[in-house]
């Protein structure tokens, strides 16, 4: 049961002028299912995007990468689930490549200019030609206003499809955005969700969107945890079609360059939290704030830590307000020097913890009543600086191990 | 269920000279239940130890340290369950010390002659005066044979005791040694499990007793995952009676000393994957071997990164050959220049992934076979260099979650 999250209204999403969405079964992994998606772009459009730093990248992620330094103007992206196409070698590489050339042909650009994306199981084999086989159909079912039908066709474990979309008014034009994401295990994004793909009408260089895209992926993607598992194809893209009423947004020190970075950070964290929502047998939202660090990265770590214990996330999942386990982890995080009689905790608005000990007028009541909310705020005051930094998780539930010893079987 | 592992036969636990043992029911966190254990040496025993590196340590792991540093010798351990006496501040050490003053009062010694440790829940008030009571009855029952009774009565969510012993021929003369430990969850061990304890009768010098101590540490409970939860209160504690007939061990570069290490490494080896074998819902005994690495650090994170991924863990628990998860693990485990393609993944013997890419031969079916096993070996080839590492863990099941979902409530 995702947290608080509904499958969005198809009548929320704005279609982008410049973008064009096809999709098609294409029985990559099982029969009857879309599991193939076309994105095709406008001339003229620009693509920024930012890829999993997991040195086991899936082959797709290679020719992404190959294929926008290559400074090729992107025309379309192709999206199979099923397969991740991961741990494959060249054949998978190959077969990669293969999508993106017969995609090409169909719609008369060059293999460069075609962006591919996989996701499923890992270390199997692409079947390349059923992928082929099912782009003829995607194409003949392009059409520009069907992002929640887009949401759903590249969803695997997830059990809710997951978009955004907004209007926004910049100095130089009013702007549309609208993304897609998808992921619910394997999620320690680094960058990206599994997939996350926001597009927009803006006019803007190439390098701004470059810069706005790792921003916000900095803000939101990666900061998102179900699992603590990096995956091999994390991928978050940005395309904007420049079909909006307005100049091209050029200067990184305007107030237009500003609109747009947190307009776009704005789509990308509810997409991201849209992940966490749905993670593997999620029940509970877990926002986890640290302040007063000495940097973002220490605030990160703690933040880290208590987000990927499996004893804080059982407790949570119980609304045991079993809160030792939360010192423990800001205990283990990894900052060497950290004084404990600083530390600070607080459960939503209930201060648990001061000075490291137990707060002499913490009562359990005043715990339970907050592990008992769908929603949970857990605040750590390091007390040695002023950096902060938060974290999105989830809880840690018996679905969860149902979901990963089943999946694939 | 524990893997392979059964309860000590009491017959096969040595008593050691100078090394005796009392047991009574202090009602620490539940009533009827024997939750302190007095170990209480005779004079001249040389005590070395390791405790964890959580910033968090517990008031009793303050104490043990400032004891051991004053050079006293050490005339009892004191041991209480059901309450860790950790996050809570001053009153924490206040308690741990009065349980030191309490004992030493009790068998004429100085209350830094006493090593106070804990085990249980987080961040709740140690009942002190509950332990104080409980010191007398513990002391009356002191005698020296009942290794498998001490196991017994340090259990916190382990379902069954865990004790090693053995007889040694050093070349100076023979030696006995025999030791117990705990813990089932919370562990990853930076040092030691929750708490280990190997008392000797042997002659050594109090620096080698303290090397010796590291060094076995290093390789059993330093090599140990359940959750990858450091605990607050790891502690593993050598104990040297010299009663032995023999001379003191005090050469490092000795033969005698090597064998007394190797011997200590042994018993803390048995002692470390008795944990992991009756880890909190282990189904499964996993032995993570990464080789071919430019040095031990780099192979160490790589096997923690397997041996951390719930993904991997609960792919186990399904007997699901869902491999290319533990290539995942393999990418992000923080090998910023890891070359893919030189890497190969073995299950037990079977070669699953060559040159980071699946083994062409690969069969599921050899996968699936293997992976059915109680006992599972991982190897990871690294192929960068020579080094390698090993860490213990256990898979990830349902039992897990309901186990650290339950405790305390």
């Amino acid at each position: 049961m995702p947290v608080n999250l509904n499958a969005p209204d198809p009548q929320a999403l704005h279609p982008v002028p410049g973008v064009e969405l096809g999709i098609a079964e294409a029985g990559v992994r099982k029969a009857n299912r879309k599991d193939l998606l076309v994105i095709r772009l406008g001339e003229g459009a620009q693509v920024a995007g930012v890829f999993t730093k997991n040195r086991f990248c899936a082959a797709p992620v290679v020719v992404c990468r190959e294929h926008l330094a290559s400074g090729s103007s992107i025309r379309a992206l192709v999206i199979n689930t099923g397969n991740a196409n991961a741990g494959t070698g060249e054949p998978g590489l190959a077969a990669a490549r293969a999508t993106c050339e017969a995609l090409a042909a169909l719609i008369g650009c060059t293999p460069q200019q075609v962006l591919p994306f996989s996701t499923g199981v890992i270390m199997e084999p692409l079947p390349v030609e059923r992928i082929v086989a099912g782009l003829p159909r995607a194409l003949a079912s392009l059409h520009a206003d069907d992002w929640a039908s887009a949401a759903r066709a590249i969803m695997t474990t997830d059990t809710v499809p997951k978009a955004a979309s907004g209007r926004y008014r910049t100095r130089l034009g009013d702007i549309t955005m609208t993304g897609i994401s998808k992921g619910a295990g394997m999620i320690r994004p680094n960058m990206a969700t599994m997939l996350g793909f926001v597009a927009t009408d803006a006019r803007i260089s190439t390098s701004l969107l470059q810069q706005a895209c790792a921003y916000a992926a900095d803000r939101s993607f990666n900061c998102i945890t179900v699992d603590g598992d990096t995956s091999t194809n994390d991928s978050f893209i940005v395309m904007a079609t420049a079909r909006a009423d307005m100049s091209e947004i050029a200067d990184p020190g305007s107030s237009e360059y500003v609109e747009f970075r947190d307009a776009l950070t704005q789509i990308a964290e509810r997409l991201a939290h849209a992940i966490i929502r749905d993670g593997e047998g999620a029940t509970k939202f877990i926002t986890v704030r640290v302040e007063g660090g000495r940097d973002e990265s220490e605030c990160r770590k703690v933040a880290y830590a208590i987000a990927h214990s499996p004893l804080v996330k059982t407790a949570f999942f119980a609304s045991d307000p079993n809160l030792g386990r939360i010192l423990a982890a800001v205990g283990y995080a990894g900052i060497d020097d950290l004084d404990v009689a600083t530390v600070d905790l607080y459960l939503d608005d209930v201060l648990v913890a001061q000075r490291g000990g137990r707060y002499a007028k913490y009562q359990e009541a005043d715990g339970q009543r907050v592990m008992k909310q769908s929603e949970i705020t857990v605040r750590v005051v390091l007390g040695r600086g002023s950096a902060a930094s938060s974290v999105w998780t989830c809880d840690f539930s018996h679905e969860y191990v149902s979901i990963n010893a089943d999946y694939r079987s």
